[in-house]
């Protein structure tokens, strides 16, 4: 029986509780928040898990093999840290780390201790994803024209994080996932219209991302929208895919639409042909994410297996938000993302 | 009686030759067009105007005070200069050139002949544009955060444009109509994954323009989507704004909703605190827009006044497009809007 | 070439002028109306044919073969019936008459001139409807357990007719055309809120139709409704279909969703099962459905066939309405629907 | 402090249990059901309350002042007959009795011991069903032209009940509360295409309900259909309302549209016109619906208070539900409602 710990009770540490604690092929064992009312909250959760205010406590302790951290984004690196170099496997919030710097040392730590580090990706654990990425991989979509991702509603404002640090972290790891190619640059712009504390935090941006090939990314992420809208256009030239997270019924739908060119043979030149056909909304397994997650942390721990959200794909994201960060704080320039070097740079085009 | 005469019976002419037919302040007298099936095409829909296929041949017809021109883009300067020239009144499809120092000359040569000039904003003539227009002048949406938009749809491919200049002038054009700050710069990436003819021609952009005050405005045109969408969204610090244009029940949704930043005295910090009121969905006047733009036309030759869609709103809309082709085609360049100049200038940042 | 002549150009008319005009294997020749004003809407659509305000002129002209009938309910009969008799054959607006018996006599009276008699439901010819149809007879639906349908709006009042005769035959028509079984009874609540001119008219109707196998069908009409719909659901044992007129995308879902029942060997009782598979949305062909059964009508005189919706079938929807008119009447009396008598019988249960 | 028990810990239980452990106003001291498995699940939900398997043992406990019964509903009636008659306050699930003579029972035991007898018309506490009877009452809506009701879903099929008794209670229970006129008759099809266990249950059924003044209700319920439908609509002669239970940002949509008539002092007849303004969506207090009946069920013990959805109100429903059960198995007949009677009698008219 592995043990596990959880760090961090605040928003989204109890939902690790409740679905570490459902799990029967490992046992939750203590809970830390240096908060005494959020252990409160949780302790209901699991009554036989032991809560502390500290997570040294928990760190030092030998019995626990996996501890997952769900503390502010700036606290992630120290404690992953020293959880790695404690022998601990490591399952840790998105985003993974606050710098590509802080990702790209994990990586490294986790692997020379050969310990499992994986990073919250929650929606590749969805069946809607995982049933989208099968359309791609069996090439059922065709030649990916474009990816194009809305997720925008009212607030909620961070503390810690501006609309792009809160939000875009989901759609880069979906992408991530989803895209077999390499990104390659990054642009963005942001707004701020609504400024407190001092803090300049957009709450608003437009992230452009170009692949290697030429293929275009986009995303919206917005925290001042009248209506929540979490929808995901991806176009093949074969077929196009309409990913919509708040459609219960129809999470994904595939149309059979596209675009042919023909060649006019009276006239010499290409035509452009419209093609539509059936549309078709798959079953999707309504498994819970996290409750998959879970799982999976600790099946990669008692077999030793690389996560499928590894502290590789975490680095990728936290440069794709560094990068769209850099480029909003100058004017939307164009940023490269070098991924060859020893620590990951960013640099303006 | 005003007599007035439509030049190209293509794609739109037809509707400018059913609208004019119906007014009864002009007379449709003639209609032009290069090719003799086009001509059979729009005879039924006024049996009593005269049909040519020289441009031409209306040009030099001292009877006629107004041309409406629906040619292909890259002819309506020449067609409307020597319009002008012949001191009648032009009404020209959007967009109104297809280089902005076209656009100031025409601008130029208008005022100087005290000709009306007139560009088909078309969208500028509807219900739910203008009663926009009118929530934002009356206050009632507070300071604007954003403008948002989407335009997307399957097809239809130009032959001579791109999507850019095919779906971008009806939202520049809506966006200019109803925020009242100087835009003062365009970055815009596009992607051009089905090719045909040795031509680049994107098949769907993302447009960013900055206002004076740092307002960001946001498009989003495509000619690769599964899905139809016109919509627009404008946030307020007051209230928050809907536009869609095919939700023929609901056009405009007004949210009262928003953020509100609230002084905690104790703890010495701003709160952000959300408010959520009731949404009204107004009646919409669903009178044909066009219908209403060709009748101002007639007004503004009949009484010497100026169209609310001038020759300066096509100016400024045609600057636009250039300074986002401009920034596509160096990478996503930020480009200034320089409105001072003699001639319009577009130079990268 | 076949002679074809529409007589009343009111609402429906010109839309029979309009389609029975573009086809190429007839010759529109003639319209009248004992409107002036109409006829003179309705010349430009066809400039050749001939005008005139006496039906009679029509009925009388030799070199007419096909009549297309599109005057006010009451007046159905006489004309078809005289048309009939001169040996013309003879499309007809639904609901085809105001009485069972009349269209049990119109039907006769074809039958032994051997003229064709058509009644335009046209909903058998959009490409929805015969969709549905291969679903159905296909055996993909499996046994029907069920269908339910909902049309209604705001208004349209109309003078000669309730809520059941203006917006029922409709629905009662695609009823009987696919569902392969024998009504046998209805009955009908209704309700005449708004009342004007001293008549009763029902403006809401609630309608049951009970097969010979216990299949029940229900049907909602409304006048009264702040919302338009035109849905249309199926229930069967393998499937289930929604059916949206209006949602141009998506007017057939096919639901692979279903009750199964299990025997529960333990238990010795059986249990309920819940299948949820994919939804399809099949591509629907869009061809304009008048422009069909002008075509449909025009085949059937040439090649002496009988038509899809032939006297028969409307005659089966005539006896729906007369029935569920007659149940209404009487406080919601289940009434049976004599099928084999001389004359239709309707009487309550 | 008021001390509360809950009898039977089912489908509904746990949540009876999870509100009234929230309350400040009273202590949950002990809840009941047959099954020991029942108990393990609800005991984290409250631990301090007691767990037994004897209904009796609570019925018998003189500190316990309020049961809630949340058993099956035939055994409602004991159960409730038994605690009022130990002087104990009832809340009691709907619907409240399997028959209008145990309800009226009850209705009467509870009057004569001044207890409490609540039945759970859970919708008539949430925030959309009370702003709606405000609308109502304010006259907004006008007079009252119909109210049509659609609940339908796949599933769940009930044990002890068919979709009637299952789904109905609840919009008879909403109706009830909102139309302030007297039932006078109802009329009911159904259907049982899905047998199992040689019980004929009913798996869909349309009811109609008469009011004394003519106006008419009608009601869709179905366990069979492949999408969820909760919606109600309103038709006024001054305001049309939809609600839809399953629309959280628009629960109630109100439209000021309308049909008004005319004199038309020239043709001595009177026309209909249509009205079409705004949509307003209000905002709708979201409180957990069941914590509202919960905390009222308190205060009317705390402060012998009629509750708002009393026994009567409890027993018009039965009454409606085994009218309309009446209805249904004799082929649709109208069935009375006699309210004036010592017990309640349904008889077909």
């Amino acid at each position: 029986m592995t043990n596990i710990a959880v760090i961090g009770c605040g928003y989204w540490g109890p939902n690790l509780i409740r679905n570490f604690a459902k799990l029967k092929e490992c046992q939750l064992v203590a809970a830390a928040d240096q908060g005494r009312d959020r252990l409160d909250v949780v302790k209901f959760l699991c009554p036989t898990m032991r809560l502390t205010t500290s997570a040294e406590e928990i760190l030092e302790d030998k019995t626990i093999e996996g501890v997952a951290i769900a503390t502010p984004i700036s606290t992630h690196f120290p404690i992953a840290q020293k959880a790695l170099a404690k022998g601990k496997h490591v399952f840790i919030e998105k985003p993974m780390t606050a710098t590509s710097d802080e990702a790209e040392e994990l990586t490294e730590l986790a692997a020379k201790n050969r310990r499992v580090l994986m990073v919250d990706h929650t929606f590749i654990y969805t069946g809607a994803v995982r049933k989208l990425r099968s359309f791609v991989e069996s090439g059922e979509l065709g030649e990916i024209y474009y990816y194009d991702s809305v997720r925008i509603n009212l607030g909620l404002f961070q503390h810690d994080a501006n609309v792009l640090w809160d939000l875009a972290p989901h759609d880069f790891a979906i992408m991530d996932y989803l895209i077999p190619k390499r990104a390659v640059s990054v642009s963005a712009v942001g707004s701020s219209p609504v400024r407190w504390n001092g803090w300049r935090r957009e709450s608003l941006a437009y992230i452009s991302v170009d692949f290697e090939d030429g293929t275009l990314a986009h995303f919206h992420v917005n925290w001042l929208s009248p209506v929540k809208l979490r929808r995901t256009l991806i176009g093949g030239s074969r077929k196009m895919i309409i990913y919509d997270h708040l459609d219960p019924d129809n999470q994904l739908k595939i149309y059979d639409k596209g675009v042919e060119i023909k060649e006019d043979q009276e006239r010499y030149q290409a035509l452009v042909q419209y093609r539509t056909g059936d549309l078709l909304a798959p079953k999707i397994d309504q498994t819970e994410a996290l409750s998959v997650a879970c799982r999976h942390f600790v099946h990669c721990i008692q077999n030793q297996q690389r996560p499928e959200t590894d502290g590789m794909a975490g680095l990728r994201v936290v440069r794709l938000l560094e990068a769209a960060q850099h480029s909003m704080n100058y004017g939307g320039r164009r940023t490269q993302l070098w991924e060859g070097s020893r620590r990951a740079q960013v640099a303006s085009g």
